[in-house]
């Protein structure tokens, strides 16, 4: 089954390809208007996810990330409309010269071809990554959650009438509804018609990507992300931005998770910290240092497991360390650190320059909170994921992630010598 | 052992990222310099390379490739000293601005961290990529076939005895010298310290690498290249091209393998073509059609195998298939082809315009030869690989490839809305 998708797939992305700017804008446009068109549809499929997920006893914040409602379908179909607005990488002219060998030599931007996207159970994410690789001419195979897979259906079907009506194949974004695993792990090996598998979804995922795939994947959106606050650094000013970055939703994968506070100001800091912190409900998980420092203040505190440092919270829950330097804040990074986003908060400019160098993350900030990585905040428009690899694109990634460069060459009968 | 080699590398690797371009220029210096001091000793380890290899009976053509002389040693020197005039881009400022959230954002050229290298029999892969990667700061884990091992250990010392001077890590630069497997299974796993695998042979060890590895892997270095003549080309024209792309050196990756001939002047090109090719050594193995007429002409012709289509020749083999359309032509690229280079030669603008829009390699070329696919000629200064896969860089790989990017966020102590 899978192999007769990859090959529909990429036959269709050679026609994408060649798709001018002004016909993938108008298969958007589609979409969009399809999605508001038969809303109630749409609707009636996710009431019934809905109905079988309760049935299972799914937690409440699943259960709200898996609704739909008619305000949300219209969000979503005014994000498509949004990437209509973007501007199309394809076709750019990267470089280019005439080299000494004679030769006319270009780099051009072109799609990647077909995409595989292994996501979990958010019903926006089928719509959001079928829209970004049509804006981009690629061809995609989605394998959503099994959760959704009533409104996965019903949208899948919007955009392959989309396509259909503007004279493209359907085959152009395809869905494995069947919701055997055995699938995804095919899907993993058919680098024969797949150029880039993109998972979204936690770490297990992530991580059987990684082992199993033959085709490139793009690891992320893990986030155990860090703050450290050095000795030069007021407090005022710094517990709004630890506010902020623990706070503004917790659930996200830029949120902090481990404070590292310096030595030197810990004893007069952390009574404070622990104040605000109870004011807004955070639990505190600290080291032995800071525990005998917190244990007295207001907030909820436990002493700290090791484990703990390497995981998400994706909830109001902190941990404190306490580092005698900036080097140990560092190395603490380095050793407990997804690569995803690290801030230091202080005054001292020998500072910021050094922890800027020596952390080695996606994102790295001075003075400002860790929930800026994401490709809105960015100015990309669009965020197809965030990476937290090193090759093709890191931190968050917008249309340009989907693209790849052909080396073309003029000769004049052209011989090397 | 591979642990312990890769936590060091890691390490070592922290402080590459801090090394001044000064710094990294010196110790390639040196290692130029050592490499002639110390001439007799890595030529007298060749020589044991080269004895043992003798008693395997390996080929004319393996044992040139493995012998190492004072001439081709003080050439590879040399190429060392070119890198050093290589601008550094380690540093640059890739993009920045202020966005509307008041975040001033840049996007850093950074080092990639740690580079895999697995590649067989070739004595001055080991300088070659040791220089390169120490130029972009970053460490390396070297494999290099068993058939080069000590000249491999004597490159090494010299490498390390070159970082030990400087006051850099001796482990920046390691080589794996068990020559038992395993040990590349070890390495292809370590993602927890090695952040790129470069191999650096033949399409075997490029599967291996795609199937086993954890770490993003960089494949290509297979080149089934094709040549697509169109009914417009004059003949007089073509041959040379033809010639070149064949012949210039039969055993790389960038020659043509295949030349797809358009239907209407077959009947006149081909007996044209018998008479230079066979001028030229080259052996003709074609399709039924071509096979009636060019087996009247003086090249030695072999009817054609579809295994044949699918495999590089490395020697002075050529394919010759009759196609009715420029698509057809497409199609057969799309088909047989390993992504790498490929040309069309004709008069019509419209013909070049169509082939270099369909036809998805990392190079197509339009009335120039396949054999210009290379660092070198493109100007890049260097070579790392041929990339013909898409993610991160495709076709040549220059410094640029051995680097990511990190993003730096500025803030007045900002938090997001």
């Amino acid at each position: 089954m899978l192999e007769q998708m990859g090959k529909a797939a990429k036959l269709a992305s050679y026609q994408l390809a060649q798709c001018s700017t002004a016909t993938k804008n108008h298969v958007l446009t589609v979409i969009a208007d399809l999605l508001e068109k038969h809303s109630t549809i749409i609707l009636k499929a996710n009431e019934q996810d809905m109905l079988e997920a309760k049935s299972q006893g799914l937690s409440a914040a699943i259960l709200d990330r898996l609704l739909l409602t008619k305000e949300r379908l219209i969000a979503i179909a005014n994000d498509v409309r949004k990437v209509i607005s973007l501007t199309d990488p394809i076709g750019e002219i990267i470089d280019g010269s005439t080299l000494e060998n004679g030769l006319k030599l270009q780099r051009n931007r072109v799609p990647l071809g077909v995409i595989g996207v292994i996501y979990e159970a958010r019903p926006n994410v089928t719509i959001d990554i079928a829209t970004l690789c049509l804006k981009t001419g690629n061809a995609a195979i989605l394998r959503g959650g099994k959760e959704t897979i009533h409104t996965n259906t019903a949208t899948i079907s919007i955009i392959q009438q989309a396509l259909d009506k503007v004279g493209l194949p359907k085959t152009a974004i395809q869905s494995i509804d069947n919701p055997d695993r055995k699938y995804i792990h095919e899907l993993l090996k058919l680098d024969k018609y797949v150029d880039m598998i993109i998972p979204r979804g936690g770490s297990a995922l992530h991580k059987l990507c990684r082992e199993y795939s033959t085709i490139p994947v793009i690891t992320g959106g893990i986030g155990v992300c860090h703050i450290f606050m050095d000795e030069s650094m007021d407090f005022d000013s710094a517990l709004p931005i630890i506010i902020n970055a623990k706070t503004q939703r917790p659930s996200t994968c830029n949120t902090v998770e481990t404070l590292l506070v310096h030595t030197k100001i810990a004893n007069e800091f952390l009574p404070k910290l622990s104040q605000i912190m109870a004011d807004n409900g955070v639990v505190l998980h600290a080291d032995q240092e800071s525990f005998a420092i917190l244990e007295s203040g207001v907030a909820n505190v436990f002493p700290i497991e090791d484990t703990e440092l390497r995981q998400e919270w994706l909830s109001k829950d902190l941990n404190i360390v306490i580092v005698n330097s900036l080097e140990l804040a560092v190395d603490h990074i380095r050793e407990y650190g997804s690569g995803h986003s690290e801030a230091i908060l202080t005054r001292s400019l020998a500072n910021a320059e050094k922890f800027v160098n020596l952390v080695d993350s996606a994102a790295v900030y001075v003075n400002a909170s860790t929930r800026f990585t994401d490709g809105g905040q960015f100015g990309l428009g669009a965020e197809v994921a965030v990476s937290t690899q090193k090759l093709h694109a890191r931190g968050p990634m917008g249309l340009e992630a989907l693209t790849t460069y052909k080396w073309i060459g003029f000769g004049d009968d052209l011989v090397r010598q």
